[in-house]
């Protein structure tokens, strides 16, 4: 039997559009030094962590979102070895990246500390024990200046950040510059990828403009998307490089790297879904392409 | 300026799960013999038709569903002539179909007069006169009696019905003997085309069903799927012939298709949309898989 | 049987407080010259009018409000003959006032046309053809412009104001200029009563700063109140005048008067009602004790 | 600062009606053995107690409710020394009580020591340390059973309990049954006093009911009430006995008594308070008369 719905977390995306989600449990609320914090279990997602009232993951389809924004880039890479990840907080993008055998160092940088030390403690299901792993160096400090003092040279970069909120601590990580920095940081064949916002054709400018900002930087770069059911939405991401193309890989190339690389225990991602996932509908690439605006430390992105 | 949102449509999909809509204006709202109809603006998604409180199509993003029903089907078949559309009440479909120049007739079958009435008068934009079109017959029957009746042949048949609700007009429609009876009025290339429920993992049960009971009559049976903004969810649409696969259908040969046929005014719908919505991800495939219900008469299909 | 309740209307009296009533039909919606009106039926409460989000009456439970803001002053007076009504657009300060016999002539001072013609069309049950009646005279015009210029003396002014919202009609209609524009314009035994804000504790500010303002210009004023269901809360109310006081009238004697004038009908208001309405707990009183504000032209009331 | 309102409490008091708090902090949320327990903070109303989805009380207004169940009786009482709680978790039933210094001994009935236990680590401001007063007395047992097997007697006996529902813990605590064995443990001068259902016209059958039921027993019962923001509407209490009545205690009389026993730090009640909350508008009193049900065992009273 399952507790009474008289307790809701109501997420606007809009002032004229929310999403109800009854809480079962409420597990834990604070602010941190950067953000305030939410975990509580619901009936219909499990556990949810949501920062400055966005959802972030649910416990019962984070692998959507952990799988597809891990492993296409991964898949690409013939050899990822030394990766970065900027947020992650979670600690579930560590727990993909490990299934990769030919990783040898991981260095996650998420800046909150607080945020962290609270999913080792409530988001066992989502770490599964990464944060031990001895492949993992976790510090917590500013990505961006990290970058600009790091002489390390990276196989991947993966972005998983919060959205930019006007007092969030995320927005000066989504512009030109931030991407000139990481590209500065990346090896050859290097690869950089991130969550990149809502793929609702109504707020594609987001993703649009990321999109747009990537590419001043990058021979190339692809959306892709999922369609997470904790968002009500489907979400988008974005993958660049200057050398490999992940449109280029083929349903059986991604299955047989899969295979290659010894990884059974995906949910989400194989062969067919990355071909899923990177056809682009012909409304957003439409709408992509009427967009023009480049993020600039100057003119950041900020959402609702 | 808009009008302040303080009247709010709230759909639940599940106990603990709801979408808070802002209401604008309020345009309509009544009882026909067989529904409860609504109709109102928003000011996220435009005009919104709900029957039976949930929500049908939205006048920002129905091209997504319209198209995706209607163009998979008929880009398929080589020379679709005759079409028999089920239920379709806003007019949207015979508005998709009426595109393809071989069509000669359509008969639309949709028992609710009244509904097809409202949105003959308050939906517009989305049937664009398509009933007054000389190709479309329109008749007001309980479909599968029609069909039961009928010695006409078609090329292909559109299922275009309401969820299958305990005490809605459309679960009937739905189960293993209407399919039957569907399928001995079809061309031997015939093709039928439907809505499907809900693609969001944890709901698949239901579309799983559909796809589950469509196979016992047809040879040919694929899943397919959009994201549908206003309805925040992904959504499952099933397509069944005994000869024609659209897997088979590469992207190039979509758009050239598209091209021979003179359909240029597409919003979502084209060659690389095809690829997207015909590939399903892991999960989807994996509880589709795990599903075995075949939905029958006896034992009907209805939903939250 | 009833329509379902899909569509809510909810209304915010706090950034953190609000009540949602279900909508069981739509009635009219539509922005006057002044506000928004809406006017949407309830199962709970019957038809409710609201304007710019504040619900003003409910069918159910607007015989509390009107006869509490009427009857107390009228009985009060030996021989209310003119009466001046200042908003009231309803029509139901009319319906109670007119049930007093030596009333000769009511002039309904109400700035917006669009509102009095539509609660003469929709809210029938209010009015109840009190408008028709040859004894009232009805205005559409600034009540303190009206004030200003007329040269007539009134026994009894009644407010009945929608709350003083930013940018709603009513704020300089509740500052003490307009108080002594009413004092000049009242007879030696005259009364001027409102409705004055909630009555919550929480709230008592805004009712308090009324009072205050009330006695710079009138040496009797009392506070007196109901809860109104369909408000969720107590409401306030305050008579002033120079001369008489309503806390000196003794159950028994309201009766007696009700008695003489012949008026049987009311559902709320009797001997004992006026006894609780006038008894005023001491945290009410005590917070009305603590607040010293003053309401002026240049410093006025808004409320949220 | 306050903490963002995206948590929300939604209290339905009839599937029509829902009142919407926001959750500044969730303390505790989880079962009893006889009950689901929330506790949270609002921004408005302070910490409140959530007992099967119905507020119970509220940190900022608790003091109407308890002031106003326990004085009007101990008040009424010329001298009560031994009395009798049942349930009145919270502690503030006792807090009250032991203001009057001629009190001796409280025995303190309420079946969920779970509760209690919660009451007394989260609740401090209402109990304020009442539980550690060497007078008071507590026991977890059925409060039924107690008096049934108990021969003590008592002057007052105040029952504070949750609302009857289908499968809460005191629906056999509001019938016919329970009062007569509650009489026959009551002194000569006894006097019985409870929370008895909403005040709201509109569901004033329960209170109507739990009246006819005390008034089978004994032969001075009366009706009071107060609002209490924290619920939305105004709350009925009653009292009753075979020899005392509350309404022949003037306002006088009331300050009088007060003064005598040195209470001195009520917010809420006093003489004018006594007056406002034994005064009954007339549309309760003769909805009242209407209803002529009376409670019993095999006919229990279950609300909402």
């Amino acid at each position: 039997m399952h507790a009474p719905n008289w307790k809701w977390f109501i997420e606007y995306t809009h002032p004229s559009q929310a999403h109800m989600y009854g809480i079962e449990r409420y597990v834990y609320g604070g602010r941190t030094k950067y953000q305030y914090v939410e975990i509580f279990d619901t009936e219909f997602y499990g556990r949810c962590l949501v920062l400055d009232g966005k959802i972030q993951s649910a416990e019962y389809d984070e692998y959507i979102y952990h799988e597809i924004l891990v492993h296409p880039a991964l898949l690409l890479h013939p050899d990822p070895a030394k990766i970065l990840v900027v947020g992650g907080g979670e600690g579930a993008v560590l727990r993909e990246i490990l299934r990769h055998p030919s990783v040898e160092q991981i260095t996650m940088v998420d800046i909150d500390r607080e945020v962290v030390e609270l999913c080792k403690k409530y988001l066992g299901n989502w770490h599964q024990g990464a944060f031990d792993n001895p492949k993992v160096e976790l510090l917590h400090m500013d990505a961006r200046k990290y970058l600009e003092n790091s002489k390390d040279v990276y196989d991947i970069i993966v972005v998983d950040l919060t959205e930019p909120l006007d007092d969030g601590p995320s927005y000066l990580l989504f512009t030109k510059e931030f991407y000139n920095i990481a590209s500065e940081r990346l090896a050859e064949n290097g690869i950089i990828v991130m969550q990149a916002g809502s793929f609702n054709p109504h707020f594609i400018e987001c993703h649009a403009a990321i999109c747009n900002t990537l590419a001043t930087t990058f021979a190339i770069n692809r959306s892709f998307y999922a369609f997470i059911p904790s968002y009500d939405t489907s979400w988008g991401f974005a993958i660049a490089s200057h050398k490999l193309d992940p449109v280029k890989l083929s349903a059986d190339e991604v299955d047989k790297r899969l295979a290659e690389r010894g990884i059974k225990e995906l949910k989400f991602y194989d062969g067919e879904t990355h071909l899923a996932v990177f056809s682009i509908p012909k409304d957003i690439r439409e709408a992509k392409e009427r967009e023009k605006r480049i993020i600039t430390d100057n003119n950041p992105l900020i959402t609702y």
